[in-house]
């Protein structure tokens, strides 16, 4: 028997304590012994709950009974929830976790606690919700080298500009339609300006280079700035807007990551990532291209992946799994020296002097639209690509890079 | 330093010894130690290839020499390939392999000596090519009841139906081309007629119940029949056709397998995968739906499965890992009480006829077409639905199951 101590019973939590019982014989037979949930850590309490005899409020039960061996923190935040993993570590209790960002502000320093204490730290559940991406990039994908991973890797924004797509409404009111629906978050920043996804390819870029990508230095861009209009010319070029989350591992040994959201066309794999969902397109130099597509969040995904970890910490107590992430930091190439395609969408009273602008390139007009027109230009630096938009000034209504 | 010995220098064969060479770093250190090829065994001599001095022809010399611990079988066909298994496995040696018809005649044997003589028979390769599934379903899924598989696990099925969806060609004259730019063999067979996609969604059922789904069993019906005309139809209504390979988990505890062409919708995840891609598609009953995609074969990609499982078995010798597929057979539903819904073109001068057969039901004729019409049946049993065929005789063109 394996005691299992549950840290926070929201959403997650209470999805955990959920999969484990209702796939009882799965998770049993798959950890090759029975598993048991010992406690569940709270502040709250849980009247009538069925699991209520479970709910504790003092961690410490949990740190000093030494029955318990694997330790589920799905509390988020980096606070209280970095203190409790470094203590169970420490003890040697394996910690599985859905937190994104505690993973990508210390992942490299809780694996090596991890190893020095013959346990585990697992975080399948941080990146894609319920799809299988971190153990296919550590357990599978070991032959390759990876060359990129490209990433639907937030829900909310997905929903958001798949609306848009197809609806052609603006984005202030299906954000609204989002937050009525529970899509959307009442303070929705940490998904409409990136930087969930960001820290999400952090995680990925960190386990794809084994160094450390810091994910406050990565480019991060939301998708406020997208309209409808944008969209009009997405839809008559064959193509769709996305927030891709990019990270290259380039020749000079630099790592190229961002957020940003891209015009891509609707044939390609990603480009058929629609609503909540999620993907990870992940390139390496055998394989070529492969995708891991899911749903990206959700309580039972997301504890599907926690509980898939919790079994592997149980196939594998007292032995460390593998996983390359070093403390050292991986160097981040200078997003001002990327050279991107642009789509520009422009006023075209300014034709003349924006096809100047950009030199021979390719241009579009949607029938019926008399005031604007896009280009979609060749590749060119950004800080090349920023001068020339502040030199034409208001005639530039939008740009957005192009994949 | 692990000593490997390949067996079989083919077309994947040589793969494997050029992914172990290309990638060393990468290959070495997710190993945990240093791989070498020591052997490959061929028939053939290789003068002048970078590697002539590691052939030999003796099959005695590997099994004999116990530094070699881990072994390539990528020889294929159920003969020699098993006997060398069995000898190897029963050797303590572990073997990894592409060989899907051996995978799906004698898996759960070969994988019980595995376990019997603490090292391990894997198989990544033996489905989806470079896409990891084998390892999704064993390591990561681990927390999901698997309700659902449905593959496209052909490439050359695909690339020929993807090839008279886009260009209105009839599957003679697309065969023929596949046969010249080698993506389709001279004798064709296994492939079009859909007995390599049933091998491997006889693997991927196997290890969904964890008992064992004999190939033979399985339905398998193949892409000949499949006409332009049909595509006409298909491209009209938003859809295509693709060959798929099912496999669900009845309440009962059947399982329902087969392999078929369908008629799915082009916005279906499943529906996007052109080319040679393949992927698989995956319903689980807490994550939901999940897919996984990539080149389901060629040189590389498979070789990077392969040694995949090259550094799995190194990381653990000694030690066979869980792989729940037991040798009891599985009982499979019977194919005539399986309720589907068609897509039927037929006669038009048979109009009345064939409406009165199948009842009210949605139909579709296309603009310029006078000689046929379609409709798209209700979910009806297969028993019934071959009698209503018979008595319509010439009045059905053409039928496919609808998913």
């Amino acid at each position: 028997m394996v005691q299992v101590a549950v840290l926070g019973y929201g959403t997650v939590g209470s999805g955990v304590v959920e999969v484990i019982e209702k796939n009882k014989d799965m998770v049993n037979k798959k950890s090759g012994q029975e598993l048991n949930v010992k406690y569940i850590l709270d502040l709250k309490d849980f009247p009538g709950d069925p699991y209520e005899e479970k709910i504790i409020h003092d961690f410490d039960t949990i740190i000093n009974d030494a029955e318990i061996s694997i330790i589920c923190e799905v509390m988020g935040g980096v606070g209280v929830a970095y203190q409790f993993t470094k203590a169970a570590l420490m003890k040697g209790k394996s910690v599985c976790t859905s937190n994104k960002e505690l993973v990508a502000k210390h992942g490299p320093e809780l694996l090596k606690l991890a190893k020095e204490n013959q346990c585990n730290y697992l975080f399948e559940a941080s990146v894609g919700g319920g799809i299988p991406i971190i153990r296919p990039l550590n357990y599978s994908l070991t032959a390759e080298k990876i060359e990129s991973i490209t990433g639907i890797l937030n829900g909310t924004t997905n929903y958001i500009l798949t609306k848009m797509q197809r609806e052609g409404a603006d984005f202030d009111s299906v954000l609204k339609e989002a937050q009525e629906k529970g899509y959307a978050e009442r303070n929705p920043e940490a998904d409409v300006e990136g930087h969930d996804a960001c820290r999400k390819i952090a995680i990925l870029s960190s386990l794809m280079t084994g160094q450390n990508v810091d994910s406050e230095k990565i480019y991060t861009e939301g998708i406020t700035k997208i309209t409808a209009d944008d969209f009009v010319y997405a839809n008559a070029a064959g193509k769709t807007i996305k927030l891709l989350a990019k990270s290259q591992a380039l020749a000079n040994g630099q790592v190229l990551a961002m957020v940003a959201p891209f015009l891509l066309d609707k044939e390609h794999p990603l480009g058929m990532v629609n609503d909540v969902f999620n993907a990870v397109f992940v390139t390496g130099n055998m394989l070529g291209d492969s995708m891991y597509y899911g749903r990206g969040a959700g309580k039972l995904p997301t504890a599907s992946a926690v509980v898939s970890d919790v079994i592997d910490c149980a196939r594998h107590l007292g032995k460390t799994i593998m996983c390359f992430w070093e403390e050292e930091d991986a160097v981040l190439a200078d997003q001002a020296d990327v050279a991107s395609r642009y789509f520009v969408r422009a006023d075209v009273s300014a034709k003349e002097q924006v096809l100047a602008a950009f030199g021979p390139c390719e241009t579009m007009t949607v029938p019926g639209r008399e005031n604007d027109f896009a280009v979609f230009t060749d590749p060119i630096r950004e800080r090349d690509f920023e001068k020339l938009c502040e030199s034409l000034g208001a005639a530039v209504l939008s740009h957005i890079r192009m994949f």
